[in-house]
């Protein structure tokens, strides 16, 4: 199992429109087919201290193995979302992980 | 569908003697029956700029909903989760999310 989770912080901090070209991007993005499962969301209510909740999108993605995820980095349906998508976000944060 | 992401940072970096009591205790931890789905991680070898790896060990937790999630921040087995192995960690980041 390999968990890709990816937190986006949009360029026009605020802007729904530019969120929903985001996560209109991300729906056509989910496609690419070593994508396990897939999940769209934003920051929940809680705030607390630790709660990191200054990003617009959270995308987390499950692959069956470190490959897939490899493959899909180079996939063409990823390549065209970074062209049509990038200037949407000014900042991304990405954690990889695997289990134990 | 809430989705809880925590990544821990340990308090001994680089120790596996405490990566694997804390191991150990989100294994206990993963009973809580309000978690739908739980995932225990450490970094993948991917490396990139916008890749966060210095953290020891990620926690992934789904839940049903909000509620639910409350209730796990106060169930005995969390608290005791945090009584027993707080001392394990020096820093912790949550990312709390919810679909779109």
């Amino acid at each position: 199992m390999f968990i890709h989770h990816v937190y986006f912080w949009l360029t026009n901090t605020g802007s729904e429109e530019d969120k929903g070209k985001l996560i209109e991007g991300l729906n056509k993005l989910s496609k690419v087919n070593t994508i396990k499962k897939s999940y769209i969301g934003v920051p929940a209510d809680t705030n607390r201290d630790v709660i990191e909740r200054s990003y617009s999108i959270s995308w987390l993605l499950f692959f069956d193995n470190p490959a897939d995820q490899d493959s899909y980095q180079t996939d063409p349906t990823h390549l065209k979302f970074i062209q049509e998508c990038s200037m949407l976000w000014k900042k991304v944060v990405v954690y990889d992980s695997v289990d134990v």
